[in-house]
């Protein structure tokens, strides 16, 4: 079976950055199995990125190969790892685009890519997705050892992740980031939330803007109200029903979200 | 022969939802084929993504299955259906998704999906995209039989769409979409249009634009005029010769189409 | 091995036209392997889109047969043709979109695209991409000779692609194209800067604003300053550290540069 590769890069829907690594990871293995998981990321923004991983690859089979190319210090000494993590392979750089995995799930094995054997020959200094990253995660995907990419690392670049803080009677947290619905996704865990009443007896408050109670679904509620539920990836979410929480409360990532009761 | 999946969402071009959809799928049915119809249907637009399936999925060879997911109503009593049309199986929520295409070509057979045991284990309330549809239609295209999927349902939920009303010497409609080049497809079939003379005489009036004669191509007038014509999806269609004509005529989906002569 | 089929057009990412080209290829043949190369053309944009195929296609497999519809003649006396150039087989209106390419490797053969044997039963006016150029792309991906699908013509429609003027020491370009990062990038070559001195003694003007210095990396400058580098597809290139240089200088496709020193 050939193995799968997904691809996440901030290079948009336009350029032909996102096809020049398709081309040489097929030149390389042209049975490679390519999936976009997305190019839409913010320009230069790790964070996002690091948060889309995070969500969305453990959905994929065992022995896939995730390439992440968010990469702002392309050309300096940020490095380039491949990581273990529970039973899939990433190739990205060294600069937290893990992190946020890592978090969760501590790799099992880092190395360093190092070994320019496993490049293409010619390595331009401002894009490595395509010149040192896009061949590697081909190769493995030939069933190239990873050991053979470069030394053992112990330790992935971190980025700060402010986590929700629980008190007795209350929960303080932030926005984590905004879907494509407009949606607001908080960094409180559904976990935080098992011992909070249902119904009215419970205030989440997301900047100035106030809600009672924590619903199931978005149609709970009649249109256009401000509700609390917990969303798709398992965190407490605000959404306006039918329309988008952030153009309509002004809100973005970051905003602080309290839950009190 | 590993079969086709298509997929139609609201989801957007950023959000890792699709990517999850893709990742369920392949977890279930490594070998299924996956095809991006769209992903940038307007957010919970029903109407649009109607219109989509009805104009692109009919082009997919036979056996493809259609997974569709717009679903302002997930997790309320809206029901999930699989459909037979033609040739080609779907699997959506029944919200009216289905119903432009089942005005073409009435379903052959139509499941209640009901029968968790082809879902996944924990199904949220708010994305049974990933946790339901996406799992059945993997199964599917594994070779489950449709019949196991749950009871079968007489008729899929409909909305309205209006006909145009063709008298003897005049055609009323109006637009139904709107391309990525700006031009506006109207809900006039050229079926409508065979008895209507050719030339001068005929008056197309969009709104308050108005223009003369049914052309060929986009390319038969001089830039920036006003033309009609027959589309790409065998309706009238409206454009202005190398620009946008939904932009410069300020026209969208609704506005009134009159034909005359 | 199933021959791949990259698609490049203007359709945007919302529209049903990209699906129907895709359902027409894998209803011909169902085992070829579709990459999208972009869908985010500017509407009838035939240069943006010479100058992606030029840059983005060589990076993928020999025998790769590339289909490109940026269409704004359809229906008109444009030809749509074959081309092989270098290992690698183009589909394409005759309007340009490979003259580009056709400027670096010149075409090993040119064939005009006149059977209808080869194409759908119904051709419509307005898309041919999906009924004359989808079903060739697709019967070559089968084994179909080029030469059956019609004569031999000799020369490619050109356009006009202005060349950097290279004299003592003075090189004057333009910006060629802007990526998803708003980097300008220019006409200006590697190969003519490499008597050019490195460091503060070469002055780079872009519009009215000027730079010092051809730098490696993004990162070799702090944040919001103008850097001057040799960019991923080896042309001299303008960037804003960390920033888009598009939106801050206000300068676009077409703004003269200058290298001065």
């Amino acid at each position: 079976m050939p193995r799968i590769i997904t691809l996440t890069t901030d290079f948009g829907i336009s350029s032909p950055y996102v096809a020049m690594i398709k081309g040489v990871i097929l030149s390389i293995n042209p049975q490679a199995r390519l999936v976009d998981l997305t190019h839409a990321i913010g320009p230069q923004n790790v964070r996002q990125a690091a948060l889309v991983l995070a969500d969305a690859t453990h959905w994929f089979p065992p022995e896939t190969i995730h390439l992440a190319v968010v990469d702002p210090g392309v050309g300096t000494g940020r490095k380039i790892v491949y990581a273990r993590i529970g039973q899939h392979d990433f190739i990205a750089p060294d600069n937290g685009l893990l992190s946020r995995l890592a978090l969760a799930t501590p790799p099992s094995t880092i190395i360093t890519v190092a070994d320019p054997r496993f490049w293409l020959p010619a390595v331009s200094a401002t894009f490595h997705g395509r010149d040192i990253m896009a061949p590697v995660a081909a190769r493995l995907s030939l069933g190239l050892e990873p050991q053979r990419l470069g030394p053992v690392q112990h330790e992935l670049v971190q980025l700060q992740w402010t986590e929700a803080r629980v008190s007795e009677r209350r929960i303080q947290g932030s926005v984590l980031s905004v879907d494509a619905f407009g949606n607001l996704i908080t960094n409180i865990p559904a976990d935080a939330l098992v011992n909070v009443p249902r119904g009215e007896k419970v205030t989440i408050v997301c900047d100035e803007h106030e809600t009672h109670g924590i619903f199931s679904t978005y149609a709970d509620q009649p249109a256009m109200t401000l509700i609390a539920l917990i969303g798709s990836s398992g965190n407490l979410e605000l959404a306006i029903v039918g329309d988008s929480a952030t153009i309509m409360l002004g809100v973005n990532v970051g905003a602080p979200v309290t839950v009190a009761w």
